[in-house]
């Protein structure tokens, strides 16, 4: 039996892990957590019989509790129950299926136990990726990209050496926007922003997907990930997303992964790495697909592309401010308190007022995002 | 340095051997061979300086002995000197780049002599996989694909595990007649049926893309190389030729390899794989090739991709007839003595006529070769 965790249970990518659990019959779900969907939470612990539940918000915790007074699963609450789960003796793989930057300090504490990382939590590394890949190497756990593009980047470089990659070729769909104009942009509203052509997902990174912002913080990841520079990633838009992103060597051939869109194969991919496992779920009919088209990014128009590459390259906390200012501005557009081409100005705003901090730590990095909220909080 | 011998060296694969060979600088080439190119094997023999030269034509091979005089390099002629060439010592790997049945005796030759087989020669496969795969793996050599499509496949497979394939997809441009009907078929001309959109190929394996009868052979030669079953391969049509094959696992994942079609990296790669060396050429631009596109085979009206499937089902001796009616109507078609969908024609009758020879030894593949072509011979 393999034994993992899970930190964010109740998401898209946790019940999708579940979902992989149940399928297979052989990994013990050891921990789970989530914010405060206790609903959720209690079917869950009902289904796999976690020895701990953690629950950020800590009425929530309390209310847990009560409701499954009748199993043996332990209630633990706020960051320290985070990282109690985070670190729980036994379990192999910690899979980050959180949000936001409070992913950051229970991976740093699973990775310092010696767990494995299913890496979902994209704030990771986009703003501490400078700590947190030497210390998976220090501590020789694993980092196993859980999303999508980079999974498919990881299985493309599986058998090759990585001193033979040329670059890094990350797909986009282009969001539900593509085509669009800056000025048609202007008029969009919440409902069309969530209609995401391919993929079913969580609702901020589905505003993500809309901004190109999610296409920015992949390419901030991989860098990390895949020890590239910048200017070795290049994104091509590819509508269908059926192609799931390639890498191309140095003697021009590349290596692509394909498939259907289902989040429960990276997943998998992740939990059961170097091997494969059947997998119930539509196949890829190239005849009946047609075709796959491509086109350039509009960087123009879509300005969450353009603005990542420009924090990467100003480096330091510059990643954390770009990655703040968007989770609090679609957090605002979700609540429908400011329009779509804002989540652009609050970006840019925020970047162009913060003065870079070189190779911030954790303290600094989560002072940076914290700084970053209250001056957007005094002006929108 | 490593060292190679060169079945074939004159041909297109030999040549573009040669050409990677030129451009890398540290590949000794030992030994080079051609059936009667007497003037481009003495301008290969001054470049290269190999030990050996082997020319199927005994009286080319005294004229070639005649012009290198001045030279260190030994000739010698004959299928006895393809077997010389074969098993010659110092050589790492063989690069069977010859075309047809006469490749299969030096081939096992090699094995024997313990070499790595860079395999160009389709016949050996399609006619002999019973015997080559057993002896390759006896002797511990390795079978390292050279033509794109199962280069790419062999790219695909890298780092995964051969029990967790599902299927192999292999691409085919689906040649210069693609969407004509059988009754278009009866009146394409020689000079329509060389001009392929994609590859620049030689002759005999030009015609067979228009047939489809290459795509079959491959299919063939694929089932034994990656050693899975008929049903497991899959034709893709993909005009483009960007794709160059893939392999989908059983999570629903697929991997595939791209890239210009440039038969120097399959070449290269199967020289230094598993790494991969610079190659200066054409990169793909996904954004100005804007599409691929996909259709299914079109079996009624391409009766070589459907033949070959029926050749490789009745076994034994069966693919031999395929290959060798094949090879013998494509000659009388080159030469203008039948029409093009006599090609089919000639392979159907030849097949039906056939009683199949359950796991023939190599001198009863040959005796079936030569019955074949004799009684072609004796109807057209």
């Amino acid at each position: 039996m393999k034994k993992i965790a899970i930190l964010g249970s109740t998401g898209s990518i946790g019940t999708q892990t579940l979902d992989v659990v149940r399928a297979n019959g052989d990994i013990e779900v050891l921990g789970i957590s989530a914010g405060k969907n206790i609903q959720k939470l209690e079917e869950q612990v009902r289904e796999f019989s976690p020895r701990l539940v953690a629950v950020w918000d800590e009425n929530a915790a309390q209310e847990l509790a009560q409701k499954i007074q009748d199993t043996d699963t332990k209630v633990v609450a706020g960051m320290d129950g985070l990282l109690e789960l985070a670190a729980m003796p036994d379990t192999e793989i910690l899979v980050t299926a959180i949000v936001g930057m409070l992913g950051i300090r229970p991976t740093i504490e699973a990775i310092r136990a010696g767990k494995d990382i299913a890496l979902a939590n994209k704030e990771t590394l986009v703003t501490a990726g400078h700590l947190i890949i030497p210390m998976a190497r220090e501590y020789g756990v694993k980092i196993l990209p859980v999303d999508s593009e980079h999974s498919a980047i990881f299985q493309s470089l599986n058998g090759e050496h990585k001193d033979e990659v040329h670059k890094l070729l990350i797909t986009a769909s282009g969001g539900p926007f593509r085509g669009k104009s800056r000025k048609d942009l202007e008029s969009v509203t919440l409902e069309d922003t969530l209609k995401h052509p391919n993929w079913v997902m969580g609702q901020k990174i589905t505003v993500d997907s809309a901004t190109l912002v999610n296409k920015g913080l992949e390419v901030m990841e991989a860098r990390w990930l895949f020890d590239v520079s910048l200017d070795q990633i290049q994104v091509v838009v590819q509508p269908q997303s059926v192609i799931h992103s390639m890498v191309e060597f140095k003697d021009g051939g590349i290596i692509a992964q394909l498939g259907t869109p289902d989040m429960r194969l990276p997943i998998q991919y992740a939990l059961y790495y170097p091997h494969r496992r059947y997998l119930n779920g539509d196949r890829l009919d190239f005849a009946k697909l047609g075709q796959i088209t491509f086109e350039e990014p509009d960087m123009d128009t879509f300005l969450g592309l353009p603005m990542a590459i420009q924090a990467a390259k100003a480096g330091g906390s510059m990643p954390t401010v770009f990655n703040a200012a968007n989770e609090l501005a679609v957090s605002k557009f979700l609540h429908k308190k400011i329009r779509f081409l804002d989540i652009y100005d609050i970006i840019g705003q925020s970047m162009e007022r913060h003065k870079v901090i070189e190779n911030p730590g954790l303290e600094e990095i989560l002072e940076t995002e914290s700084d970053t909220y209250q001056w957007i909080e005094s002006r929108w």
